[in-house]
């Protein structure tokens, strides 16, 4: 942060506000304090019978990897909301949403995602304009060495134990540098 | 959004930049998109024996009401350790956290609450800095009119029915308008 982008000002020092404990960028001409915090990544595993929907990544990081359907959460959205409209962004899916399966905190980029799983409430599927690829697969044809993200892979685990188990919970994780 | 924070131009427009969905800040000058995204709520309802911790606001909205430790999610933390640390700001208290409990989208207000539940590793709390008045409430006792938001009343409902199964879950919910 450069200027403020309450007056304009160059005026801006990354200091401890007066009763807080954390540091802030402050507007030293108009007081202005701009505060920073993690965003969500919401996403959703596709389900139809015996197998998992997932895309591949037209862009980088992770370019042409296995991903569950994800994005960033938008303002004036609810997270099961935020996660469909990805789902439906990258694969053309609609699903019904089941259970929250993953919370996982990235806290050195300030992230923390959010996977549902869902039934898909038809079996019609295509290419998002964000995917290279999209497929169905079985536990067995993960690639597991192609997932693009260790939260995917916790997701994905998570699901197929909880699935062999015949009852779901939330598992918490976070990626440790 | 008055002045661009990176160059310090004031030609901000609101706009879909090109392959967005969405409406955002852009700088007509130097190009930069700046997002806006919802934020995170953590927290965490302390439990010793059959009573758990609630806390009153200091400040409003919801002054002097009964509350679930929580606040916003820093940079830099896991949503547990915010969690961890808005419970000890809050009442002094240190807590294992056991179970995600809530899942609570407020659209209009861009805010995703999720609580936890925990444990009270010993039977010390106080009054933090930023509580009125602190203290221990069997299910009996919890003044339910004076709970300061829904999301708090989501959560104690959703602990003392979980409670009673044996059995603890994360329950989702969203506040509408």
């Amino acid at each position: 942060m450069n200027y403020c982008s309450q007056c304009g000002s160059n005026k801006i020092k990354l200091r401890k506000p007066k009763g807080d404990i954390h540091l802030r960028y402050v507007c030293n001409h108009c007081k202005m304090i701009h505060y920073s915090n993690p965003n969500i990544v919401t996403g959703c595993l596709p389900v139809l019978g015996d197998k998992v929907l997932l895309a591949t990544r037209k862009i980088g990081p992770k370019k042409d990897y296995w991903n569950v359907p994800a994005g960033f959460m938008e303002n004036g959205e609810t997270v099961e909301e935020g996660a469909l409209r990805e789902v439906w962004e990258e694969t053309l899916a609609k699903v019904d949403i089941k259970d929250m399966l993953t919370l996982y905190s990235i806290p050195h980029i300030d992230q923390v995602y959010i996977h549902f799983w869902g039934e898909m409430k038809t079996p019609e599927f295509g290419c998002g304009i964000e995917s290279g690829e999209v497929r169905l697969f079985t536990e067995e044809e993960i690639p597991w060495d192609k997932i693009a993200f260790e939260s995917s892979v916790f997701t994905l685990k998570s699901f197929f134990s909880d699935r062999k188990k015949g009852q779901f919970t939330t598992h918490r994780a976070c990626l440790e540098l």
